[in-house]
């Protein structure tokens, strides 16, 4: 079939939007008709050339949400007509990963995916004149029919609304998941989170969710001050405007160091901050952000042997299939709020202004309807 | 009272055993009868000068096990002639800390206990002339007699013989307590432990004890493999001995990674090697080891991200009031060791030469019988 998509033809190049074939799907595999896509700092990230491990050309795009439209044979748990997440993290529920309750890093089809393609080692996409085109994340949310393993799609409830949950894709389970799963964060506790971007947002929700008694939000810009405390934020700290170091300033306002801390920046000095305003004993820091290649971490070993943890998240701790489809109800319930994030909707053929209202830090989130 | 002790005068400078004169325990302490006290590196570290925080003059030693002889006002817990092992963590189950199951760090007396001074500001100790001598880590088990505040003893039963399980009072229940408390080792797990001296052996008898599958000792001298073998140790690594890096070498052999590791090292790098053979998704790295003032550890955020969780331990995570009592069961039924990690036994007088077996490595432990 002939579907329009975005290509990423080439790195630092603007998207092409323009008709791709895209073949049916194969055994285990389903065919989603995507109706809405956020467009994600990683998407950026790949197409700008910074991401070591990006592939060309390929159709981008890994949070999004849509309608299956057909199932290859085996598939068995999903039909047509269900609402969809695709997951970039997929969950097969049978490797070793899956298997450990410890962990939602699923690997069954780590090795294609990260190659840009299907689990059987081959793409779906073309060109008009024939020329493969990789997949991205497993997910190629940039094109209005993709094709995705069975595995690595969650069935949401049906009266979501699909501009709204596509988010959860991608910047809300990362963000509300690192409370839920990762930090495991009790009623009560008290928290910081550096940098108040769309995951920053989402984590502070997620606190909010659980019901922590303080939620510290820390950003160089006074202007997402409102947006945070919206979303739940007690006390903001600009660094700008402490005097002298910040962590004993944290570590006091938090009346001992924060039970969880949490770095949405990628800056790993920030990580470092994060970790070292942790509660003596017993507090935890969890990594979300990502740094720039090469780029280390460090601290001395007396701050974790005085009982703090280091840790990181990947998906917010989200087992897809399982956690998406609860995070949907969360949201559905009120418990979680989305609407405010979505802050420009755009046309297919709009995509790549909502790379420049990224670049320009206009948008929390920009999504895609098609 | 009058006792004989092994006073350090000055750092850098030989022990001097003399009589001091004690007073007797005051309100919420007590007074014990040191009959066996072991010989620490923690010992060494300070009276080589090497601690910032060292006070001289002091009586040290902190890993000793004895009798109660006397308590003062209020003390409820213990009565004269109860076994005990003076705690340098104490338990007093009151403070945050201790009303907090995540940590074992009770905080109730850490400032005067900081200062070489029992919890009202005071020392016990003189010299015959009437010059005040310091306690160290609430403890000066390098002393025949000692007081102690009711918080710091764990009481023990009265077969468990003084000269072995005065160990417990610092490496065996730190190595033990590590993967026991700290890491929550379970039945079936992999292993990598680094450095295989007192510490390291008492992590790998922890391992044994809690059925792990495989435990993997790393040390650079081969000398030390017998004794490991004997304290549970599966495989064995000699880092000098494999070619190329010793991450990827590690993972293969433990087939993945390790879902525990432990540095008990102190060695910044080894720290990081640690962490980064832990199992990608679940492993933990644990830190035991102290490292020199400064040092710092370092990584790629990338290695947390993936699902490696770096922590740090003291005192093995234990309570001790509460768990040392049960680490002295252990070894009474078996389940652990302490025998032959018992290789010079010594009287006071014989105390200096105690640190030299540490220094030409001849000891494991050598414990001072009174």
């Amino acid at each position: 079939m002939r579907t329009r998509a975005a290509v990423a033809f080439q790195a630092g190049k603007p998207l092409e939007v323009t008709e791709v074939e895209l073949d049916g799907p194969r055994e285990g595999e389903v065919l989603v008709e995507i109706k809405a896509t956020g467009i994600c700092h990683t998407d950026e990230f790949t197409l700008s050339g910074a991401d070591p491990e990006g592939l060309f050309p390929a159709i981008l795009g890994h949070e999004g949400a849509g309608v299956v439209v057909e199932v290859g044979p085996g598939v068995k748990s999903v039909k047509p007509g269900d609402h969809v997440i695709p997951l970039y993290t997929p969950e097969c529920r049978e490797c070793d990963y899956c298997l450990n309750p410890k962990t939602n890093l699923c690997q069954s089809i780590r090795t294609t995916q990260g190659q840009g393609l299907m689990p059987d080692g081959t793409s779906r996409f073309r060109t008009l004149d024939g020329d493969p085109i990789l997949h991205y994340m497993g997910c190629s949310t940039f094109s209005n029919y993709t094709v995705l393993p069975e595995i690595a799609v969650a069935k949401i409830r049906e009266d979501a609304p699909f501009d709204k949950v596509c988010y959860i894709g991608c910047g809300v389970t990362t963000g509300v998941g690192a409370v839920v799963n990762t930090a495991k964060a009790e009623p009560g506790c008290r928290a910081v989170v550096f940098g108040l971007g769309g995951i920053g947002l989402n984590v502070i929700q997620g606190l909010r969710m659980i019901g922590a008694d303080q939620i510290v939000g820390v950003d160089l810009n006074p202007s997402k001050k409102a947006m945070a405390e919206r979303f739940g934020m007690t006390d903001f700290v600009n660094p700008s405007e402490v005097e002298g170091d910040l962590v004993p300033y944290l570590v006091n306002l938090t009346k001992g160091g924060a039970d969880y801390s949490f770095d949405c920046t990628g800056n790993v000095k920030v990580m470092r901050t994060a970790l070292e305003c942790a509660h003596k004993g017993w507090g935890e820091s969890i990594i979300i952000g990502v740094a720039p290649a090469g780029a280390e971490i460090s601290t001395r070993p007396f701050q974790l042997v005085t009982g703090r943890t280091w840790k990181g998240t990947a998906f917010g701790g989200a087992r897809g299939r399982t956690d998406v489809p609860k995070i949907v109800e969360w949201y559905m319930q009120g418990k979680i709020e989305i609407d405010p994030l979505i802050t420009h909707t755009l046309s297919l053929d709009e995509i790549n202004k909502g790379f420049d209202l990224m670049h320009s830090g206009e948008s929390i989130r920009s999504v895609v309807l098609y």
